[in-house]
C-alpha cells in the first residue's frame, strides 16, 4: 500500500488541529474591565497559541520528512500514525488549559504538567513510528540513503528526553517549564532555518 | 464518474470529524476544585476521545480499503456515501455526551444508548454502501479480485450485529456496554496490525 | 489558470462546513430533566443537522458537476466562487438557529426566514456562477457538450425560485416552510439517485 | 524540496480558517428580545464575517499566485510560511471581537486596533515571504518571468502601509477605520475581477 492517502489524511489532521488552536484564544479567559485591558490580559493565550502553532508546524514538517523516506505502509504503521495523530489533535486542549491558567500561581504547575506530558508522549510516538518504519529498512524506499536514515534517527532521539526534562521542571518551577516549551519550539524552528538542513542533521521533534 | 474527488471529499470529512473530537474534552465537564483534580476527573473524556478517535480512524482505513475495490461511482453510491459521512460527522456529539455523563450512574445508560445507536447505524450504512457497490460487481474495478471482494463482505457482516449487541447491553449494564465499545475499537485496531492483512481477512467496521 | 486548486479549496470549504454542522447539535438547547428526555427533545437539532448535511452534500455534488464542464478560471469566477463559498460556510449558523427555535411557536417564523434567505441566496449565486462561466462558452472546456451545458442551465433555473417560495411560505406557515426545505433536499437527493443521471437532466441546486 | 505538499497544507489552513469564521456569528452577542430583532442586531457580525471571508479569500488567491512563481522551498520559506499561516489562522479571533464590540461606542477603538494590527502584520509577513523567495530569484522557477516577478513586488508594497494607515485611523475614528478594512477587501476583490489580471498588475495583499 502506498503512502499517498495516509499522508493526505495526516496533513488534513495537522492542518485542522493547528487551525483549531485559535479556539484557545477566548476573551472569556480575561477578567472584566475595558476591552483594551482584557485584550492585553490575554497575552498568555497569544503566547500559547504561537508556541503550539510553531510546535505543530514543526511536527508537520518532520512528518513530511519522515514520509519522504518511507515508501510503503502496513497496518502497524497506519496504527502508529493514528496514535500520533490522536496526540497531535489533542494539543489544542492543553494549549487552552495553559492559556487559561498560566497567570494563576496556584494552577500553573498542573497546566505545565498537562502540556508537557502531551508533548513528551507525542515525541515518543514520533520516535516509535520512525523506529518501526526504519528498523532494518522495513518500510523505507529502496532508494533511501542510509546516512540520511541514521541521521534522522540520531536527531530524533533527544526529542522525548528534552520534553520530558522540561515537564519534570514543572515540579521545581512551572514558569521555567513553560518558557522551556517555547524555547524548544523556537530553537527547532530557527536552528533548522538558519543553518540549513543536510542529510544527516534533520530537525528533530 | 471516477472516485477521486469523492474519496478526497470523504477523507476531508473523516479528518475534520476526527479532529473536532477534541472539542469533546471540555474542562467545564469537570466539577470545581483544584485544576489538577479537575484534570483527573476528566478521565472519561480522555477515554471517550481515544475510543472515538480510534473508531473513526479504523473506519477511515476501511473506507480507503473499500474504495480501492470500487472503480466508479453513480448517484446512489454518492448518496449512500453522504449518509455514511453524515453519521461519521455525527460521532463527536455522542462522544461528548458519553464524556459528560459516563460518571453519572443515573444518566450513563442514555449516553451509552446514544453512542451505540450511532455506531450501529454507521456500521449498517458501511455495509449497505459496500453491498450496493459490490453486488454483481456493479461498481467494482474490472481487476477486482473476487476472493478479496467476498472476503470484505464476510468481514463486514459481523460489524453491525456486534455494535447492536453492545448497544442492547446498555439496558443490562451501561458500564459493560461502554467498555465493549472501547474493546471493539481496540480489537479491530490490534487484530489487523498484529496478524497482518490478507486479501480475504480485511478489517471490518 | 486551471481549475484544480480552486476545486480543491472549494472542496475543503464544503467538507469543513458540512462537518461543522455537528456543532449545531448542542445539549444546551434542550430543557432540563433526565438525559434521555433531553436527547429526545433535541429532535429538531437532528433533523436540522440531517437536512443541512444533505443540502450541502448535494451542493458539493453539483459544484463538482459544474466544474467538470468548466475548463479554466478568471478572477471574476474566483470571486463568484468565493461569494458562493461564503454562503455555504454560513449555513451552519441558520441551521443552529432553526435547531434552537423550531419548537418555539413564537420564534419559528424568524428562524425559517433566516434559513430560507440563506438557501435562496446560495441558489442565486450558484446560478450566477454557472451563467457567468457558460455564457457563450466563456470558461467551458472546449470539449463541453452543448446539450449537457444547456441541460445544466435548465435544471438550475428552478432552484432559486423554489427556495424563494419555500421562504415566503414562512409568512403563512413556518412549519410548512421548514418541512419544504427538508422535502427539497430529499427530493433532489432521491430523484437524482433513483432515476440516474443523464447529460441533460443533472441535479439542480 | 518541491512546493506541492506545502501548498496543500497551506490551502488546508486557509480553507479551515475561512470556514471557522462562522463561529464569529453568535446569537449570544445579540441582546435579549424577539429572535427577529436579535438576528437584525447581529448585523455587525454578518459584515465582519463577510469582510474577513473576503480578506482571507483574497489572501488565498494571492498565496496561490505567489507559489506559481516559486519553484522550490527551503526551511526559511517553510518557517516564513508557517508564520504567515499563524496570522491567517488568527483572523477569526479579531473578527469575533469586532463582531461583538463594533456597536459599542466605548470599545470599538480597541476592536478596530486589534483587527488592524492583525491584518497589518499579516501583510508584512506576506511581503517578507515574497521578498525572501524572489530576492535574486532565490527560490523562483527558472521559467519565472522577470516582469511578472517585479510586478508582484510592486503590487505587494502598498499592502502593509495601507492596512497600517487604516489601523492608525482607529485613534481618530474607529468607525472610519472599520469601514476602511471593508473597503480595502472590496477594492482588491473588485479591481482584480473587473479589470482582469495581467502579468505586471497582480492583486496585492
Amino acid at each position: 500500500m502506498g503512502t499517498g492517502r495516509l499522508e493526505a489524511f495526516s496533513d488534513g489532521v495537522f492542518a485542522i488541529a493547528i487551525t483549531l488552536l485559535i479556539l484557545t484564544v477566548d476573551l472569556s479567559h480575561a477578567g472584566s474591565g475595558r476591552l483594551a485591558e482584557r485584550l492585553l490580559q490575554l497575552w498568555p493565550s497569544y503566547v500559547a497559541y504561537g508556541v503550539s502553532f510553531l510546535t505543530i508546524g514543526i511536527m508537520w514538517a518532520n512528518h513530511h520528512d519522515l514520509f519522504r523516506q518511507i515508501g510503503r505502509t502496513d497496518r502497524t504503521l497506519v496504527l502508529l500514525n493514528l496514535m500520533l495523530l490522536m496526540l497531535i489533535a489533542f494539543i489544542p486542549f492543553p494549549t487552552r488549559v495553559v492559556a487559561e491558567f498560566a497567570r494563576s500561581g496556584d494552577e500553573r504547575r498542573a497546566a505545565a504538567l498537562l502540556y508537557g506530558i502531551t508533548l513528551t508522549t507525542t515525541a515518543i510516538f514520533f520516535l516509535a513510528l520512525w523506529l518501526y518504519a526504519s528498523f532494518r529498512g522495513r518500510l523505507l524506499h529502496e532508494r533511501a540513503d542510509p546516512r540520511t536514515v541514521s541521521g534522522i534517527t540520531r536527531s530524533y532521539l533527544p526529542g522525548a528526553p528534552t520534553y520530558g526534562l522540561a515537564t519534570l521542571l514543572a515540579f521545581v518551577s512551572p514558569i521555567t517549564s513553560l518558557v522551556m516549551f517555547g524555547a524548544i519550539a523556537v530553537f527547532y524552528a530557527l536552528s533548522s532555518s538558519l543553518f540549513g538542513r543536510t542529510g544527516d542533521q534533520p530537525t528533530t521533534v
